[in-house]
């Protein structure tokens, strides 16, 4: 099997221990707005941001615009994944300029976002994620040490006890990047992404565009604690229907700017909430957590509609591995950090339930009334929360409402009401050995 | 007065009929995924787009977004506002690249927007709006004919009887741009706008970006229609506090790109609704119309949430020009335009009431249900609607109800009922001179 072209722009930056960055208020410094976030407490160590790897695959009107914000935002390492070419029909969305027409799109981008931010160490491959062999080059350049089989790679990230566990079959992070964002135009591209994310234990962030421009949404898809891709896939290729009968001669989509910009802001603001632990991505099961939260939200422009929902795991999910992640997150339970996150953020919220707030003036008597979801806890809540973080294994959240407009078909009673997988007596080798067979199968 | 300095790039498409955009789907067209908005349905008349002028009012981390936005859409005329230069610490935003720094951020702007797409003509103003003589040079160059006095200039577009009865004082259309976009970062500035705005009877929409860089919202200000600007001055200001106080050494606001391209989309996105006349800014009072629907729309970060409400104008606005501009809407009642929209709209609602949906198939037996604000009205409300239509001024419609987690302090039976201005027996000269009077108060 050849190598796929890889072209890899401003590697010393990444080669080299991450740069610290500087929080100085001066014109002259890119970071300072950055380390801003920091010193206002939104984001608790803006820095680690020099230590994080995310893939970009597909870099058109999404993913080229949400590769430029990651740069602008300092990220340690950014991969990209085009096999397509610059063209002027694409002039009307964010990035490319026309000079820059006929060009590949990874090299173009990879040259933009060097000018922009030399900082940030830009890996560029032009493969075709679809083909069988553009889909092994892109599962080989996100392992950790490339080349290496599953099961053997060490993580630098990850729970202690799942790397102990760790075995041939086994969703564990065997990858080096902290995130897959996925900014392609197709369902088969999007099935390519998920396996590769599945077979690597690897969370990623799904972005779609409608072909009518005025709609989209982002998904945050972790294998066995969400839905993967095939788990719920779009009805009209749940049905059977092969997507490329559908384009027809001369009909090209529409795209816009504004909608494309918009995808692309709420994908990045999500990685980054996840990356760097912050807003309601990692507190109190809010959005855009892996654990209990919402993972899709939707953005209808014509009616300026939000629409947020909960996509679990299917347990009659026909990909293998998905099963299998499945399986393994429900055997494993919380993982040691998790534990210890949800220990503090119990601590958290106890001590802020007992400080009471006060206001040197408050002229117009403003007081804070129950938000639904949003404001701190009371403090039995917080009490709870601590109780629960010490429980090995809690229960799982009863299912989520659907949004307005939408019913289930079934009978409710008729849908899973208990955990996706059985509890069972079996030890982690026959565990082990139950994963490995239908991660294969 | 010395004339501010004035930098217009690629006027000769302006100043010469506006390009006729092609549809043809080939790589080399960069208007076919937007003239395809026009073949799918979504916008009446795509077009339409080379014949607007927008005008915006601060080039930084959301106008510099909004620009290129509307560049890459095929705007007709831009014009562009800001008296500040490109700095390093900028790069933390889109749009700006590094070998920019050290320029005036209007002229290093209209060259890049000249390369992206140079049959949008674009006029760069380095001043400052809040300075007396920028001030004069912000609402001269948006006057149809710079120079001329108020209430002599003719109207391009507005309606007939507006402009029969416009003079001194009328808050009548006398603007030459389409809309206003105000992307400046201070209180001072925004009033600015907002003063010109109503002199000049001119819709603009305004933005903002927390300073924890975790929140923005944008609003439409419609003089008389809706809220301006002074009608509900953020709290910090209206307890008289100078915000020039509030700044500190050696602190600066924190940014990120991802909550700046968020905002700076979803006003492009506003804008393009309104000026096409597609969504729900035109039908059925939906968001973004200054007629009965939400004129506010924010996003929150941290949690995903995205409040939307309506700002009605302030019986008891401090600014004259706006109290006269909403007598001059109470008293005009309904355009020929706004009646002629009304009676199109209720017909096609009617007309789809009566058309039955039919699908060949439908195998998961999905079925439509009611939502809440979104669907298509029954055919009940579209007789209401069209009989609305047929009444010269409809009454106003209810107060809105207060987002989740904030209440009235006040007992909201002394919050005013009736309509904001009350009726009178004056004719047409008597108020015309009340107008006057109250505007230069």
């Amino acid at each position: 099997m050849t190598t796929a072209p890889r072209v890899t722009v401003a590697a010393a930056a990444g080669a080299a221990p991450p740069k610290k960055l500087s929080a100085e208020v001066v014109a002259s410094n890119p970071y300072s707005r950055l380390m801003a976030l920091q010193r206002m407490g939104i984001v608790p160590n803006y820095e680690a941001i020099r230590s994080k790897t995310v893939a970009v695959v597909g870099v058109g009107g999404v993913g080229a615009v949400v590769a430029e914000m990651l740069t602008r935002c300092g990220v340690g390492r950014l991969l990209l994944y085009d096999y397509d070419s610059v063209e002027l029909a694409n002039m009307n969305r964010l990035f490319f300029v026309p000079s820059q027409a006929g060009l590949p799109k990874t090299r173009a981008a990879a040259e933009t976002l060097n000018n922009i931010n030399p900082d940030v160490a830009v890996e560029a491959y032009s493969i075709n994620v679809t083909s069988l062999e553009g889909f092994e080059e892109f599962k080989r350049s996100l392992q950790l040490v490339a080349g290496r089989g599953r099961g053997a790679a060490s993580c630098e990230e990850g729970s202690s006890s799942a790397t102990a566990q760790q075995g041939e079959g086994a969703p564990a992070p065997e990858s080096r990047v902290d995130l897959v964002l996925s900014c392609v135009d197709n369902f088969e591209a999007r099935m390519a992404v998920n396996q590769v994310c599945l077979e690597l234990g690897q969370p990623w962030i799904e972005s779609g565009v409608s072909e009518d421009a005025v709609s989209g949404h982002i998904q945050l898809l972790a294998p066995g604690e969400t839905a993967c891709f095939a788990c719920a896939p779009p009805l009209v290729v749940a049905s059977g229907v092969d997507e490329r009968t559908l384009k027809r001669e001369g009909v090209c989509a529409a795209s816009l700017p504004t909608t494309m910009g918009i995808v692309a802001g709420l994908m990045v603001q999500a990685a980054l909430k996840r990356m760097l632990r912050f807003g309601s991505s990692e507190r109190r099961g809010g959005s855009f957590s892996s654990r209990g939260g919402t993972n899709y939200l939707g953005y209808a422009a014509l009616t300026d509609f939000f629409p947020a929902m909960t996509l679990r795991p299917n347990p009659g999910c026909p990909n293998g591995s998905c099963l299998a992640a499945q399986a393994w997150a429900q055997a494993r339970g919380p993982s040691a950090e998790e534990l210890e996150r949800d220990a503090r953020e119990a601590e958290e919220a106890a001590r802020e339930g007992t400080e009471e707030a006060t206001h040197e003036e408050n002229e117009w008597a403003i007081e804070c009334v129950a938000g639904d979801g949003d404001g701190d806890p009371p403090a039995s809540s917080a009490a709870a929360s601590a109780a629960a973080a010490a429980a090995p294994a809690p229960p799982p959240p009863p299912p989520p409402s659907l949004p307005a407009g939408v019913e289930f078909s079934m009978p409710a009673a008729e849908a899973p009401r208990g955990p996706a997988v059985a509890a069972t007596e079996a030890g982690v080798d026959d565990l082990m050995a139950q994963l490995a067979a239908l991660n294969w199968s």
